[in-house]
């Protein structure tokens, strides 16, 4: 299987996901736990979710604060935890910030996940 | 799209995660958020990735223990909480547990994600 590139927020270097059968080096390890972490908290999860499903797929904090009973500088903080992880990406036009979610960014999350999944079919012996 | 079933250790009931173009809600992300804070460590990551690409998809703390520089108890906690976020699951024999990931735990949180990637798509208007 080939290798594949993940984009990581605070450098911009791409890290490599492993092909089956080999464990995540230390490295690796760091930047997807980056991004899985940026996800592990249910403001950022709804947050994600609620602008990925906004009209045109955009969102901006007075379209969601609504939906929270946080304060709006709460709100933006988390946005920008979600922006650091490359989950997200904002384009200011006039007062606010729109923000959208970067659904490349999830499929290779995701894509990572499965590989975890595929590695343990693998090293039961499971012909690929 | 058919809504999808996740197993939620802690208390053993499915969640539903939601079609596109619908919003998590607030019980569901506190479920999901769950799962993703618990691989949002580089530890339990590379536990996963370890356990997973081991001979026969599975491994004990003493296969891992040299790859890092951990004492045990601290791999012991950090299986617990994979054990407990229903990514792992173990079976004593003698001496030792034995950890194997749950593959399709994995795929679902990956499920979750491309739902999101795919809420975003729907949302501005690309045709399914």
């Amino acid at each position: 299987m080939s290798k594949q590139q993940f984009p990581v927020a605070d450098t911009g270097e791409p890290y490599v996901t492993q092909g089956m059968g080999e464990p995540l080096t230390a490295k690796q390890a760091v930047d997807l736990a980056r991004a899985f972490k940026a996800i592990g908290d249910p403001v950022r999860l709804r947050l994600l979710s609620l602008i990925a499903s906004h009209v045109d797929g955009e969102a901006c904090v007075c379209d969601v604060a609504g939906s929270f009973e946080l304060a709006g500088p709460t709100i933006s903080h988390h946005l920008k935890v979600l922006r650091k992880a490359d989950l997200i990406e904002g384009e200011r036009r006039g007062t606010w910030i729109y923000y959208r979610v970067r659904p490349e960014a999830l499929r290779l999350l995701a894509e990572s996940l499965l590989l975890l999944a595929e590695s343990q079919r693998s090293a039961v012996g499971v012909p690929a």
